[in-house]
C-alpha cells in the first residue's frame, strides 16, 4: 500500500510506493560518455580562459593562474549574478524586483580531468571542503550578501555542461526562498517539541534503519520523506548551525564519509548522475539561527523524473522506501581503507 | 544585467539572465522518436489491457470497455493513490504519515495515437475538458479527497512513459503543498492589496507586452517571473476560483485557446517536451476560496534543467526575459480557422 509521508523540515509531501520496491538494477542510469581532456578550460595548462582565480590551493609557491594548483576556484565565465548590477529594485502590484548584486563562482575540484567525489584521493577531498569553507568565509564579509548556495551537479542529466569534475558556489543578494523554508520549519518544530528537527531526523534514522554510515562527527542517512530514489541526508552528529565553523578534525571526517558515500552511488549505479546540495546558515546574523538550525548536505541521484503531478502539486511519488535504499547502500562494499 | 524577480504567487525568485536572450532554436529540444500505435494499450481494440473505464464520450451507444470512445478515463494501472489504504495515519517527532487514500486516472485523450493537444480538433478538445471537468465534480463527491491534480506529461524528457496522447489526475486526501502555498500566497496579497493578485497579473502582462494570446474568457500570458523559458499561465479573465464551473461557451473558448497555445509551442520549437498543471480550488469547503484564488493553468515546456542551483535554493535561473518569449510565441503563423 502506498504511505503518505510529510517531510517537517520543507512541508513537502511524499507517496512511497515502496511495493514497488526499486532497486539499483530497476533504474536505467544514463551514465555520460567522457569526451577527455581536450581543450578542457579546467584543466591544468588552460588557466587563461577562465577568468582570473579568487583561491588556490596546492603545495609550494605559484603565480596566478598557472598550472601546480591542486584546488582552484574561478568566477563563472556567464555569472548568474556578479558583483555589480544597476538593475533597480522595485514593488508593483504583483510585480517585484530586487538589485541582483551576488557572486557565482566554479570550485574546480582537481587538476585531474577524470576523478570523482568518490575517486578523489581523502587528501584532495579535504582541501575542496577547505576551499569551499574560505571562500563562504570570505562572502560572508560582503555584507550585501545574504546567502551562499553551494551545490555540485554530476554528469549531464543533473545539469553539468563541462565534464571536468567541479562545484559551484552562488552568492544572492537574498535569504533563496528554500533557505527561508527550512529556517522557519526548523523554528516551528523547535517551538513546538523545544528540539531541533534535524537532531530528532538522526535519532529517527538510527532507529529505524535508515542510516548509511555515521562516523565520529557525522551520519549519512535516507530521510523518512525521501523525495526520489536513494535521496541522502549527511548531518553532523552534534547540532550545528554553520558549515564554516568546522574544525579540521571534522573536515577530515566528512572527506571521507562524502567520499565513500558516493563511491557506493558510482559502484551501485555504475556513475549516476546527481546533484549535491549545501544547506547552511544565512551569512549575516551570526548566531541567529544556531538554535534551531543545524546544517547538512543533501544528495539527489536523477534517477526518475519530476512530471506534471510533482511540479503541480509538490508531492513526490517516490518507487524506492528510503529503508530498503539504505540497506543497499549500507551493503555496497567499498574498500574500508582507501575508500575506493 | 541580470533580474531577480520574485513569483508573489509561489514565493519563488528568478534570476532573469535576459542578456543570454535565448530564442527558440537556441534550445537543442529532445523531440521523441515515435514508436508507433503496435501494442498500444490505449488503442481502440486494446480496452481490456487497462482496468475498466471510469468515463467515456463519443457519439452513439457501445458497451463499456470497447471500441467507439473518442475520449476514455480509465484507473491508472500502477496508481501513486487508489480507493482503499490500510497505511496508519500517525505523527512521531519528525514523522508523520498519513492514510494515503486517493485516486489515479488516465485520461485517453484520442483514440488517435498520434494526435496531440496542438493537432486535435476543436470538437475533441472540447470533449476532453469536458470529461476532466465531469471527472472533477465526480471526485468532489467523496469527502475524504481534498484536492485534483490534473497535469500533462508530454514526451518522455517531460515524464510521459506512453506516448499515446493522455492527461492523468491524481485525486489526494490532503491539499498538495504547492495548492496550500498558492492559496495562502492569494490571500496574503488580497489582504494586502483587497484584490485578486492573478487578476492583477493578467492587468500586468497587458501592460508590459507579456500576453500571447486573449480571447473573450481567456488569457493567454508569459509572467514577469517565469522560472523557465517559454512558461505560460492560462488564466480565466474573469475571476474564478473553480474549474469545473465553466459553462458550455467557455469550454470551447479553452479549447480553441489551449490548443492554439500548444500549436504555437510545436511549431517554434517542433513538438518540444513541457507540462501542463492545472491550478483549482480544493474540492471541499465550496465557495470558501472564491475571494482570492483565481483557477490557472501553467504550461511549463522542458528545454532547460533544474540542477543543484535550482533544487537546493528554489532559485530559478532562467535565460530567456519573458517579455521576449511572449513576443516569440505571438508572432508564431498558426491557421486562424483550423487552429493548425
Amino acid at each position: 500500500m502506498p504511505q503518505l509521508r510529510k517531510d517537517l523540515t520543507s512541508r513537502t509531501w511524499v507517496i512511497i510506493a515502496s511495493e514497488r520496491g526499486k532497486r539499483p538494477h530497476d533504474f536505467k542510469v544514463a551514465t555520460d560518455e567522457k569526451k577527455g581532456e581536450g581543450n578542457c578550460p579546467f584543466c591544468p595548462g588552460h588557466e587563461q580562459e577562465t577568468p582570473p582565480e579568487v583561491l588556490a590551493m596546492g603545495r609550494g609557491e605559484r603565480t596566478a593562474d598557472t598550472p601546480g594548483w591542486s584546488v582552484r576556484v574561478v568566477p563563472n565565465k556567464f555569472p548568474a549574478l556578479s558583483g555589480q548590477s544597476d538593475e533597480p529594485s522595485f514593488g508593483d502590484g504583483p510585480l517585484v524586483q530586487k538589485n541582483g548584486i551576488g557572486a557565482h563562482e566554479v570550485i574546480v575540484e582537481s587538476a585531474d580531468h577524470n576523478s570523482t567525489f568518490g575517486t578523489h584521493s581523502q587528501e584532495q577531498m579535504e582541501q575542496i571542503l577547505s576551499a569551499m569553507i574560505s571562500r563562504v568565509k570570505q562572502l560572508r564579509a560582503d555584507e550585501r550578501l545574504q546567502y551562499v548556495q553551494l551545490f555540485k551537479n554530476a554528469g549531464r542529466i543533473a545539469g553539468a555542461s563541462l565534464e571536468h569534475t567541479h562545484c559551484q558556489l552562488v552568492a544572492t543578494p537574498i535569504i533563496p526562498p528554500k533557505a527561508q523554508e527550512e529556517l522557519q520549519c526548523g523554528h516551528f518544530y523547535y517551538e513546538q517539541h523545544n528540539r531541533c528537527v534535524w537532531c530528532d531526523i538522526i535519532n529517527k534514522a538510527h532507529e529505524h534503519g535508515r542510516i548509511v554510515e555515521a562516523s565520529a562527527h557525522f551520519a549519512v542517512l535516507c530521510p523518512f520523506a525521501s523525495r526520489v530514489p536513494y535521496q541522502v541526508l549527511i548531518l553532523p552528529s552534534r547540532h550545528d548551525g554553520e558549515f564554516d565553523s568546522l574544525t579540521g578534525e571534522e573536515i577530515k571526517d566528512l572527506a571521507g564519509i562524502l567520499k565513500r558515500l558516493v563511491r557506493r552511488l558510482e559502484i551501485a549505479f555504475n556513475f549516476p548522475p546527481y546533484n549535491l546540495q549545501w544547506h547552511i546558515s544565512p551569512l549575516q546574523g551570526p548566531g541567529q539561527y544556531d538554535q534551531y538550525f543545524h546544517w547538512h548536505l543533501e544528495l539527489l541521484p536523477r534517477l526518475t523524473i519530476a512530471a506534471g503531478f510533482e511540479l503541480g502539486s509538490g508531492i513526490y511519488i517516490n518507487p524506492t522506501a528510503p529503508e530498503l535504499a539504505a540497506q543497499e547502500l549500507r551493503e555496497v562494499k567499498i574498500d574500508a581503507t582507501t575508500g575506493i
